[in-house]
Order: C-alpha cells, then sequence, then structure tokens
C-alpha cells in the first residue's frame, strides 16, 4: 500500500507521501509519489499517487510526454487546476483503457487514485482526489485535506487538529505525526516520507523535504509524540468503579 | 461495520463492542455485540461479534440451543477454551453453509467474525479470534490483543499502550481512547459501548458498564483525552526550518 495526505488551509497546502511499494512482502521498493510541475510566478501542480505502480508511472508519462509535444492542452498550458485535475483524470482512463484487460487476465487491480493540488495565476488555491474511474471531487472548507491508500490508521489525528485555520507548520507537524501512527500499525507504509509545503498565492514551491529513518527531527518529533501521547494517557481520569 | 476488541493481560481479560449496525446509512440500529456463558467457580466466556447480524444472531441461537438440549458437546460442558473457539467456528460454519447459496443471490456479504475469550476451571485464560471461514487464531504474549470489525482508526492507540503488563484499568481505558478514536472518524461505528472485565484465575465475570452518549466518565475520558492530544500536539518540537 501507500499513503499520502494533503491539506488545504487559508496559509496554503501541504502534502506528503510515503515511498514504499509492494506486491507481496518479498518484493518490497522505494518508489517517490509526490510529482511536481512548476512554473514560478505562473503555477505550481503536485501529483500525489496510490495504487498500482505500472498505471500511476504510466498515467504521469502520459502527462509528461502531452507536456513535451505541446500538441495539445496540458498541464504546463491550462488555466485552471479544475482542467489539470480533468487532465489527469483523462490520462488515468487511457491507461487503463489500455492495460486493464492484461492485468484482469492476472487477477491484478489496475486500480490507482491521484491527489491533485496547488495554484494557477488568476485562480486560488485548490485541491482535488481524483479517483481511479478518473472522475473527482474538490475540497471544501468543511473538508479541507485528501487521503489516499492507507487511510484510516492516520485519520483520527487530522480530524482533531486540522481546520481551514491551523498554520502550515502545524499541519505539517500534523500530518508527520498521522504517518507516525500509520507505520506503526502498518507494515506496508514506510519512510522515507516527502512532504511538500505550499505558501497560498506564492506561485512557486514553499519547501521540500525528504524524512528518512535518520533524519533527527522526524526522530525528536516521532518521539515527543509517543512521550505526549503517553502523558495524556497517564493524565486520563481512573473509572469510578476502581 | 462494528467495532469490538478484547485485550489479555497478565491481570486479566478487557472485551468491548460498540453497539451499531447498519445495512446502509438509512438502517441504522442498536444491537448489543458482547455475549456471556458464566457459571461461577467453573466457566466465564466472552463472545464479541461483527459482521452480518443475521448470521452472527443465528451463530448464538446454535451455541445456545445446544446448551439447553445437553444432546453433545456444548459452551458450558467442555472442558477447554479451545473447545469453545471450535464449537464457535462450528456452529458458524454451519450457518453459513445453510444461508450463504441464498445470500450470494442478493450479493449479500455472509461473513462474520467472533472473538471468543475467557477462562474454564482448570485452564489458563485464554482469547480467541475466529474467522469468517470457522478456523481460529489465539492470542499470545506477542499479540495480546485481537480486534475485529473496523479496526484500523482504534489500532494505534493500542499498539503503543497495551503490554502483557498493562492494568486492567489503563487497558479499559485505551480500550475506551481507541472507541473514541474510531468512533470520530468513521459513522458506522457508535455508542453505546458495552465493556467487560475479567480479573484472571477469579471464573466469574468482574466489572460490567455500558457507556452512552450520557455517561459521564465516557465525556470526562473523551475529553480529557482530546486535551491532551491537543497538549501533546502543542509540545511538538518545531521543524527547524521555520
Amino acid at each position: 500500500m501507500t499513503y499520502c495526505v494533503a491539506s488545504m488551509m487559508n496559509a496554503g497546502i501541504v502534502f506528503a507521501s510515503d515511498s514504499r511499494t509492494n506486491a507481496g512482502v518479498d518484493n518490497i521498493a522505494t518508489f517517490r509519489k509526490m510529482k511536481t510541475f512548476e512554473r514560478q510566478g505562473d503555477r505550481v501542480i503536485v501529483l500525489l499517487n496510490s495504487g498500482n505502480l505500472a498505471v500511476t508511472q504510466a498515467t504521469l508519462n502520459h502527462l509528461d510526454l502531452a507536456i513535451r509535444r505541446e500538441t495539445g492542452p496540458n498541464l504546463m498550458s491550462v488555466g485552471s487546476m479544475y482542467e489539470v485535475a480533468e487532465l489527469v483524470g483523462a490520462a488515468l482512463r487511457s491507461v487503463r483503457d489500455h492495460d486493464t484487460p492484461f492485468l484482469i487476465q492476472s487477477n491484478v487491480d489496475a486500480s490507482a487514485n491521484f491527489i491533485v493540488g496547488g495554484q494557477i495565476f488568476g485562480e486560488p488555491q485548490r485541491l482535488f482526489l481524483v479517483y481511479s474511474e478518473g472522475n473527482f471531487i474538490e475540497a471544501t472548507a468543511e473538508t479541507p485535506y485528501f487521503q489516499i491508500g492507507e487511510v484510516k490508521y492516520g485519520k483520527p489525528i487530522i480530524d482533531r487538529v486540522i481546520t481551514a485555520e491551523t498554520s502550515l507548520n502545524d499541519a505539517i507537524k500534523c500530518v508527520l505525526v498521522s504517518f507516525d501512527s500509520t507505520m506503526r500499525s502498518n507494515l506496508s507504509v514506510g519512510l522515507p516520507v516527502d512532504l511538500l509545503s505550499y505558501n497560498r498565492d506564492c506561485l512557486r514551491i514553499g519547501h521540500t523535504w525528504r524524512f528518512d529513518e535518520h533524519d533527527s527531527y522526524m526522530t525528536s518529533l516521532r518521539k515527543s509524540w509517543g512521550e505526549g501521547v503517553r502523558q495524556a494517557f497517564a493524565e486520563l481520569p481512573n473509572p469510578d468503579w476502581s
């Protein structure tokens, strides 16, 4: 599996993805699942992906080729994030149409999902979730985040913390805690974690980080969170029957 | 869905189950998913169930009828928890053999799981997970807990807290926090929560509680946990790039 999350606050958008892929426990590898497209002052587009790796890589290659060939609308030419999401969905549909008949013969799941976010000049920042069928939904103030892949373990902390008013730094910390919880309970999600922050209206990538197992900040964050949770647990009221 | 968890420590076993069932969001009801069999000084057996409600109820009725008829081995007659798990698995298989052909016609999922735990005189306390196929596994010191149903949201806190040395009170608190996290992130799991504690070697039920939305302890626990988590979050180290 995979775990990716993106959260859009008033201050900007935080994107994060793990990098573990597996086709069975004896076939585990590291692949970056975050891809960016940037033309400073004009657009920042970030794609996170989960699902069948051949399908997601082929989809990204379709999108790349369209940019290089310049023969039609592509991620660097369209004027809205809505059209970006449409292009991603269309590329995903094209790949799945092409490959699914062969994958079905081996009972291979051809599904894949994309989180698509960023900003294009003239528009506010926007965030979309592209389903495996190629259709998509957009984040709103009430639901400011999307997750794909192994989403459940890390959802409670996001539900507790993130709102539209959350700062980028707090959102980054929350997302890293969400990854920590997921990685503790599920072997199929693993470090390194790629993280990218986008400051609203900047039209260029804010910061990017890759947290591996030796990263001192990730280590201190995990330690602090573990101690904090144990402390919160120790302070829970005792039941009155004891 | 459902969420049930049972955790076996040196001090005893804690069992908990929610009570929400749904067949679509417009068909939600409350059913107790914990059933106990007790003969003080001889045995305490606790069953938690998840899955197709007709299947689990039929399985429990088979087990009940066997006790009343006394024509063969039953939950109140066998001499080991292993045989108890066998009886539950056999009853589940019988029900599924009988009903599955009809359920398949309507694409209804006939799967169901049971957690089976307790103690019978002459044996140590034991805990089993009975799969939908009727076979089962037993908890060990390395993996002292089982969950069934909507298990992922509430798993990280259990992974962090519970070991064989955990006290019954701490395990109760941990299980309730696990339910709180699950209920916040998933509508298909809901109060009231049934909880039962068994003190090792007592051979009678320790305490039982039903926590509904008006329960003052559950309310204060949820409040304290929410504040503690926010506090832990506030104390996380800031990233050095900020």
